[in-house]
Formats: C-alpha cells, sequence, structure tokens
C-alpha cells in the first residue's frame, strides 16, 4: 500500500452515529477499453509473447510480468524430458490465422432499427473482430482458429454505450428474429461463445466493453456499482484509487469482465477472504426478453422470495445481458505478504492444507502445486545451466538441510497474506506451525509471490507451445476432502493410459494444484499437454482425452467444474450430475423467459429446439 | 462443552494424507417428532405460558426457560407506562377457540389412491390439526383462530415417512386435480400457510414430521445429509452427539424445520460465524411438479450453469417439497461466551456494531436492543419492588459510575463468543477495546446469557399479552449502514403518528434492535404492540399500522424483509421493490415448472391465475 492509501475510506462509527457518513463518490468516466492492447489470435496483451532464441533458451517479451525479459534456459529441455520428446525450435506448425470465415448474414430490418440509435462506431463487421466475438480460449477454439475454421460466428459486433441501447437491442432483436449473445473479455474456456452451427438467424455479438465505468462508490456502506463490461484489473485500479478492493482475482482479472464473472459464476484466487462472485455480487441489473430485472434498492441480505437476480448466475449468455452490478467493496489490506512452503511430497501438502482450513486463520490465497508444476516453476527462471544444474542444486539446498526431501516427489505451497498487521502475522504464524506439523519448510516471500505471478505468465505458454507441436489446456474440479487425492492419482492415471492406449508420441503431461479451500473440500486445477507432431485430427484426440479426464474426474467423486463452467464443452456430462427434474427445470426456465431464444447462443443444450 | 467432546471429530490432515479419514457415521433413527408437545392456539411448548397472578405478578409456566417459574411484579406495571393503559387481570378477552371451521372437501379418486401408499397413521381429517396446519403465526391468523375464524383451511393432513411417499403424493396431486402444502414446523410469519379462500381443489396439507431423520455425517468432509422435516431442536442435539453443529440459530430453531428455513431463506442469530441458509446448504432434494431435483454429488462449490436447486431458496411452499439437504458441519466451539455491554444511548451502540463489523473479529451473535427494548429485560426479572424499584437501582448503579447514562436513553448489546479459545480471547479483546471507545461499560456474561435467551422466552408473550387486549407482532428488515438509524426514527415516528391519527387508545409500544451484521448493513428487528379494548376489527387495524411501518421501512431505504420472508402478508409490495420484469420472470418460473398449480398455496401471489 502506498502511504496516502486512506486507513479508513469508510468513516468510523462515531462518523455513523452523528449522521456523518462519508457521502457516494461518483468516479470521473473510464475512457473506453482499449481493445487494441489485446491480441486477436493468442491469449493476452500484443506485447507479451514467449518465443525461442537460438541458443533454444526461452523468453518473454514485454515487460509487464516478472518472467519478462531474461533467458530462461531450462525449459525446453525439461520440457523435452517430460514429453519424451525432441523439439526442434525451428520446426514450427505454421499458422494459417485468420482462418476462412463464413459470410456475414443480415438482418436488413434489424439494421436499420439499430442504426437509429447506434452510430456506426459502435457497430462493426470486420472479419477479425467478428471472429474473435466467436469464440473463447478453449484448446479446440484456439486450434480452429490458426490451424481449422469456426463454422459460424458473429455476424456483426455492437458496442453499447448506454443501457438503454441494450434495451433497445434486445427489442430490436424479438422484432425481428434476431440472434444476441452477450461478450464481455472473451476469456471463457468452455466453448461458451462457440455459435450454434446451425443458427440461421443474424447472430449479434453485444459487446459491453463500452459499459465499463465504476458507477459510485458508497464507502460507508462498503459498495459499489459498476458496469459489466469493466475488466478486472480496471475494477481493481479504479476502487483502489478511493482505497477499496473487490477482492475477487480470477486467473483472468487482467481481461475478464464483472459481467463475465457473474455469467461464468466465477471464483478468484484470494476466494479465501473476499468470497466467490456470489458471495460478493449484491445487485444485478439484466436486460431480458421479458423485461428488465433491477430492484429498487440494495439491501446486505434479503429474504424476498423468489429472486430472479440469483438465476443470472451460471446463466452463460443463455438469459439475458447483465449491464451493471452492485458489489461488496473491502478496504485495501494494511499489509499484504507472500509465501512459500515446500513439502516432501503433495499429500503432506495436502495434509497441511486441510489442517488449514480446519484451524484456519486461512490465508487470502494458498495454493499447493504437485511435483511437474514444481518442477515447472523452476524452470521458468534464468542464470540456469540446464536441467541437471538446477536439479542438484535444489537437492545440495534442501536434503542437506531437511531429510526426507526428493526432488522428483516435493511439493510447493504458496501463499498469500492480507489483513491488518495482527491478522497477517496470525495467518502467517497459523501457517509456519502447521507446515512443521508436515514436514513443511519454508521457502520464502520472494518464491512465494513468483509462483503467484506465475499463473499470469504461464497463460501465454499454451499458445506458444502450440506452434511447437504441443497441445495443452487447463481443466478443474471440486472435490470433497477425503476424495482430493485419490481424484488427482485417478485423473493422472487415466490420462496416462488413454494416451498410451492411443499410440500418441512420447508422454503426456498432466500435473495439478490445489488452489481454493473450502470447510467441505477443494479445487484441483489440472494442466494437460502432449506433443501432437505426426497425430491425426490432434485437436480432436485432445477433447476425446479431456472428456475421458472428466469421466475419471466424475468417477472420482469430483464436480463437474468449480469455476470454468459448462459451456458447450461439458454439456454432454450434465446429465450424469443433474437428474432429469433439474435439466427439465433449467429448460423450463429459459423457454418461459426467453420463448423466441434470442439469446440464442445455446449453452447448457438450452433453447436447443429453437436453433 | 462436556470433556467427552471429541477435539477434532473430523480428523487430521495427517489421517486424510494417509487414507484413514473417519468414515460417514449414520446416526440411529430419531423417533417421529412428538407434535403432542406444542401447543395448538398458542406459540410454542404446551407446558409454557405466560400468566398474571392475583397479585399482578406475571410467572412462565414449565422449566424451559431461565424466566420460568419467578415471580416477575414488575412487568404489568412497566406495560401500563409504557402503553398509558390500565391493566386489569381480571378482564381477559376470552378465546373463542377452536373457531368454526369449513367442511372438508374430498377428492374421492386421491384418497383412494393415496390410501394404497399411506396407512391411516398416516393420515388425518382431526379438525383442529387441519386448524393448526392452516396458519403460522402472524398476529392476524393468532388473533382469528382465537376471535375470528379462517375461511379455508387443509381438508387432509398426511404425514409421509418415505420420499417415495412424497413423489407418489404429488403424482396422485397431479393426476387428480389437489393442491399440496408443505408444512414444516407451521413458525413462519407471512401468511405462507394461509390457504387461499377460493381454492375449490382439495387441500392436503404435506406434514414433513416423519421425515426427520440425520441420514448420515460424513466428520472428514464436514457435511451432513439430513431430512427437511427435523427440526432445529432435533438437528442440534442429533449432531453435537458426534462433536459437529451446524450453526444455524433461528428465534424458532424450537420448532422450525429444515425445510422450512430454506424454503424461508432464513438466517439465524450465529450467522456472523456460521453463515445464512444459504451458506450453509449445499445441496437439495426436492420433489416438484416436474421431477425431482436431485444431484449426483455434493461438490464444496461449483460453476456448472443453471442450477435449479438454488431457485427453491425463498419459495415458500410455491415450487415443491424439499425432503432433504446436504449441509455443512462446524465442530462444537471449544468455547461460548457470553457477554452484555450497556451504552449511553443507542446511535452509540450502532457506532459501536459498526466499528466492529469493520475492524472485527465479529461475535457469533452480536445485538443492540434499543432502550425499551433494555428496559423490557429488566422488567422481565425476579425479585423487584415495581418500576421505581429497578430504576433507581440502575441510576445508582450506572449514573454514578459513568457519566452520561440516562436509564431513559441508555441501550443494551449481548454478546455470544464461540471459537477455540484464542478466537473467543480476541472477539472480546476487540469488543472491549471498540466498546471502549463509544463509551460502553461492561454489564457481565450473565446479562449476555440472559438478554440472549430472552428471546425464547419473549415468543410466548405475544398470545399471553392477546387476551390481556393487547396486540402485537415482530417485523424486521435489513439496511445499509448508513440508513440504520434514520429507519429505525422514521418506522418508530410514523407508528406512533399512524396511532395518534386513528385515535386508539394509550400509546403504541414499539421497539427494536440490531440482530445482525453484514459489512453493508444489518438487520433490524422490529416489536409493535397496542392495547385494543374497545377498538372495532383490531386485527384489521394492526394490519394497517404494520403495513404504515412497511411503507415506511421501504422509504427509509429498508428492505421488504431480511429473514421472514414475503407469504401473503407482504406481497403487495413485491412491485415496489422488484421491477416487472422480474416479477415477470417469477411467475414465469411458477408456470412454466406447476402449470397445474399443485402446490397453490399462492405465496408472492404466484398461481393466482390458476386458484
Amino acid at each position: 500500500m502506498s502511504d496516502d492509501t486512506p486507513r479508513r475510506p469508510s468513516g468510523s462509527g462515531a462518523d455513523l452515529a452523528g449522521g456523518r457518513c462519508p457521502a457516494p463518490i461518483v468516479p470521473p468516466a473510464a475512457p473506453p477499453r482499449d481493445d487494441a492492447l489485446e491480441s486477436l489470435p493468442v491469449w493476452g496483451f500484443r506485447d507479451t509473447a514467449f518465443s525461442v532464441l537460438p541458443n533454444r533458451s526461452v523468453v518473454l517479451s514485454g515487460n509487464r510480468y516478472p518472467l519478462c525479459g531474461a533467458e530462461m534456459p531450462d525449459i525446453m529441455p525439461w520440457m523435452e524430458e517430460k514429453l519424451g520428446v525432441r523439439l526442434d525450435p525451428q520446426d514450427v506448425h505454421p499458422s494459417c490465422y485468420p482462418p476462412a470465415l463464413p459470410a456475414a448474414r443480415t438482418n436488413a430490418d434489424f439494421l436499420a432499427e439499430v442504426a437509429k440509435f447506434l452510430g456506426e462506431g459502435a457497430r462493426t463487421d470486420d472479419p477479425e473482430v467478428r471472429l474473435r466475438h466467436g469464440h473463447g480460449h478453449t484448446q479446440e477454439e484456439m486450434y480452429a482458429i490458426k490451424y481449422g475454421r469456426l463454422p459460424r460466428i458473429p455476424d456483426l459486433v455492437v458496442y453499447p454505450s448506454r443501457e438503454e441501447d441494450v434495451e433497445a437491442l434486445v427489442e430490436a432483436a424479438l422484432r425481428h428474429g434476431v440472434c444476441l449473445v452477450p461478450y464481455g473479455g472473451g476469456t471463457n474456456v468452455t466453448d461458451a461463445l462457440r455459435c450454434p452451427a446451425r443458427e440461421e438467424r443474424m447472430i449479434v455479438s453485444v459487446d459491453l466493453g463500452r459499459l465499463n465505468r465504476i458507477l459510485w462508490i458508497d464507502p460507508a456502506n462498503r459498495m459499489a456499482c459498476i458496469q459489466a463490461g469493466a475488466v478486472g484489473r480496471d475494477i481493481a485500479a479504479g476502487l483502489a484509487r478511493y482505497g477499496f478492493t473487490m477482492g475477487h482475482e480470477p486467473d483472468s482479472i487482467e481481461f475478464s469482465t464483472l459481467g463475465g464473472w457473474i455469467a461464468t459464476h466465477a471464483s478468484g484466487m484470494k476466494k479465501n477472504r473476499y468470497g466467490n462472485i456470489e458471495d460478493l455480487v449484491l445487485d444485478v441489473h439484466v436486460v431480458t426478453a421479458r423485461g428488465v430485472l433491477a430492484r429498487s434498492g440494495v439491501a446486505p441480505r434479503e429474504s424476498v422470495g423468489l429472486d430472479a437476480r440469483r438465476w443470472i448466475f451460471g446463466s452463460e449468455g443463455n438469459l439475458g445481458i447483465v449491464t451493471r452490478a452492485v458489489v461488496k467493496l473491502f478496504p485495501l489490506p494494511e499489509v499484504q505478504r507472500y509465501d512459500a512452503i515446500l513439502f516432501p511430497d503433495f499429500e503432506k501438502g495436502v495434509a497441511f492444507l486441510f489442517d488449514v482450513s480446519n484451524e484456519g486463520p486461512i490465508p487470502a490465497s494458498i495454493r499447493l502445486m504437485d511435483n511437474l508444476q514444481f518442477q515447472l516453476g523452476q524452470t521458468l527462471k534464468p542464470r540456469s545451466r540446464g536441467v541437471a544444474a538446477w536439479k542438484s542444486r535444489l537437492e545440495r539446498l534442501y536434503v542437506t538441510r531437511l531429510r526426507g526431501f526428493e526432488v522428483d516427489r516435493m511439493a510447493a505451497c504458496t501463499l498469500v497474506y492480507e489483513g491488518t498487521r495482527e491478522e497477517v502475522a496470525r495467518q502467517k504464524r497459523t501457517a509456519s506451525r502447521l507446515a512443521a506439523r508436515h514436514g513443511g519448510l519454508r521457502a520464502g516471500a520472494s518464491n512465494g509471490e513468483r509462483g503467484y505471478q506465475l499463473t499470469f505468465g504461464i497463460a501465454y505458454i499454451r499458445d506458444f507451445v502450440m506452434k511447437h507441436w504441443i497441445l495443452g489446456e487447463s481443466f478443474e474440479t471440486s472435490v470433497p476432502w477425503s476424495q482430493a487425492i485419490p481424484l488427482c492419482e485417478n485423473v493422472k492415471r487415466r490420462v496416462r493410459e488413454e494416451h498410451a492406449r492411443r499410440g500418441l508420441p512420447g508422454a503426456p503431461f498432466i500435473t495439478c494444484r490445489v488452489t481454493q479451500l473450502y470447510p467441505t473440500g477443494v479445487c484441483i486445477y489440472f494442466y494437460f499437454a502432449f506433443y501432437y507432431q505426426g497425430v491425426e485430427r490432434p485437436s480432436e484426440v485432445y477433447a476425446e482425452l479431456e472428456r475421458a479426464a472428466r469421466d475419471e474426474i466424475l468417477r472420482s467423486g469430483g464436480s463437474l467444474s468449480h469455476h470454468h463452467g459448462v459451456g458447450k464443452l461439458r454439456e454432454e456430462f450434465l446429465p450424469r450430475i443433474a437428474s432429469a427434474g433439474a435439466l427439465a427445470w433449467s429448460g423450463a426456465l429459459k423457454e418461459a423467459v426467453d420463448p423466441l431464444n434470442v439469446f440464442g447462443i445455446g449453452n447448457q443444450r438450452t433453447g436447443a429446439a429453437k436453433s
């Protein structure tokens, strides 16, 4: 925190009792989001990308992340070892981006009506922009835009900058038979933006990027009203200016939006302290095909019968367009500290997490990486002399300091403590005490910060390795504590078996981390990759293996998703987790509130009859 | 806690890592709930009732509560002073309970079908039992059963003891055009059980009392599966046997049920530590007119798209019958301590609560009573010598000890600390430090315990005073912090104005307490009563004044309800708080999932077209 951060931005009890509460603040308007900063065919900022140097070192360009700039010599040899293949930096799979695109369909009546309230600068049929609005970041989609095609994409992208325009768009779509698709940051990993191939109507992507203001901040009542198109990084910066945070930090925070978090039922890395999106959002304003969902006030908690606003969580674009929300605020933490703890093995690390969860206080973020992911973190470092070098350095360092650590078994935990000085001290004390119980070894704040921040850099790896013939992606689940370790083992075994059964080259790369704690269980996050040079239809093979992994997750007592959602990627599994009655209810709601299927993106198999 | 309470019933991290987690427990079957313990025409247990002795002292019979047995001489004189009327203990309003009851309608085909799977002991048309199943505990209902009538009540009460029977009941109702009303503890205060007067179909009350088992307790994952008809007191006792608590303690915990909590969207007194019902319930099993809502597993948290199970919260009997739920468990707290703190006035007390909320840790329960409620608590005590006596005692005690305390202004806060020894010490330290900041004066653990437990005894007062010509009831709201004090003032002023405007006898009794804290606001709970001897249609007058109070609450930025719900009592206000679109969505869902209006109790104005 900088020194000028107000210490108690919400005022004091004495102010409250004296009728001197700080008044709501209306921050100055933010500039519209600058989409030009972002890459179209790959994840993230344009100025940031991995590449291989002639000496086989890897570098990340730009200066946004701690990883940027330094030569990382270990990663290529290490990947070769783990994937059991030889990687030739010269041998790249050339991208054909942009792919051939389907011609835009038009609905003249709709266009004429829209032209009345949306200026030319607020609509585009630019092919690459349309393409970008027709996918998220699943492996299949990112492969398709470079090495295949998308059969159907939006025909038009519009950028409303007023809520009334969104309402007018929905009315026009209803009148003229157009399909609308809300678009936030385009970061989903569930095929949630993939347009139904057989959609005959004009598809219009409604990009919320210009509805990105923080409308008001109420410091006394710790609430803010924020437009749905605001991206996480802007929300965080905009609130921090007044001494507040929303505390919601999904891995995608740089690009994903408030509206997207609600529609996806998102979770943040610091949910232990701040809660998940459903805990943070107090009110939503939603434009639907049966009117606007809105409320007259924002109470801290209510019992007001059926509350349609709550049904929007997890709606994934099927039911309407979230235009703004009122969210809880927290004062910026007085103190933030990183930490890292090494454990002899993954199981001991899980034991540590269980005890932290049961005995608390729980740090804002606490994540446990398995051995492979720990090794990956080690290779994403400059200044080494090859795999053997870092391994032996580690061995010297740890095995001599603490009996029982083996470089090929140890696991690493990164922690973020946040709160008052006293709270942070207590979180740290608990972590130390419980780590000692399970043979943990403190590895320092800088390793902790590196581990935590690595997430943002790692997000760029998938698109980098894809051109070097490696397909990779993440998937996640949540699971009761008692099944956590068996689930991880089962999924890894199953992926290896499926990989072997198909005779795919080399070995699969499969690693996991425990990312969020609950009293009743955990979230587990997997990365899976394989080498695909010479593999036919590799993207489909990847999808098969991912499906097999999901099957194994469900068999092992895991959920269909902890925070990624369902979209189209996982909709086939819905009948395995929900009763026919539950699915009938979802379908019935969709049919009842959007009978013309205006919101026809068709996630979770809704609206199938109409599209 | 007794000494044999297991210290860590959920096992340890080491157990988890070693695959030695404690296995799920199947507790022995509980006996069916003994409804004979409960009064029919008044609140609570049959053995417990207030009465006036010839010396005008009041006593509470039985031995269930700390208040029981002792003569309380202060309460009558004090009530006379506050209500501005003379109360003659001999002058009672004689109850006509039971009132004339409408004849039971029968649907022969339905009855024949039901007889196939429900034995005679599982159905009754006993008039008083039918009557009891046709109301909750609103003032209007309790007045009507003694001094008026209910135009429509259930025609039959059934007691399924298996989930299959509930499903069969719904199928039979669908086939034969019968209206089903789920019944838990009958404790609602929203007219939620009042049968629509124009319902022509046979109305069958489905009493969940025999579905009252704790089916399993999973100690490692801290979950339990409990049938919906289990009442709070049995759940608490059943879980405590294994070292756990659900932590959910609504004022009605003795009589209300798990299913009722979910349908009402309930809140507990210790929600600061354990959360509200929506935080505690991980899964529900619901029998509906479009099939059973069920899921294959219980994940700690999920993003699985539209999740119909969540729509049941606040459904108030309109959508189906909850038959069981999986809930979170907490280990019984190592330590529980009561506390009480006096403040010079209500405003300083609110200032204290605000600072506790902002600076934490927040005790499990923290409630602030205004001056009138503080005085009420003082009069509900034995061993005094009249109003003057306790007032002067207090004055001597406090005014001499601390400048600025006036007996007619001071407010009292009761606190319950729960947790580990360290947590409790910290909660207490924070409370002390912040109380000092606002001129608070510690009043001792025994006053705190008395204040907390008083709630259960006070629940019996309403029916007691009714026969002494006093109509009273509670109502509640939630409101952002900055509006809390103005809202309390506005509501009190409005009630006094409305009372005066109608020329009602004496003065109205209106008092409030702050009962729950949130980062963004508080719950405020009012008691309102007036003397009605000589007032025409007093129950309707009461309803008018309560409506005026609600109007004032909404004008002052309060919610329609924090935890009581909507039912029929507050449905007229729905269009003031929710947009037409939001109400259309609720109606559309009801229509879609219960097109024949089998669940025809008609709360929140749903299903109106059919009944």
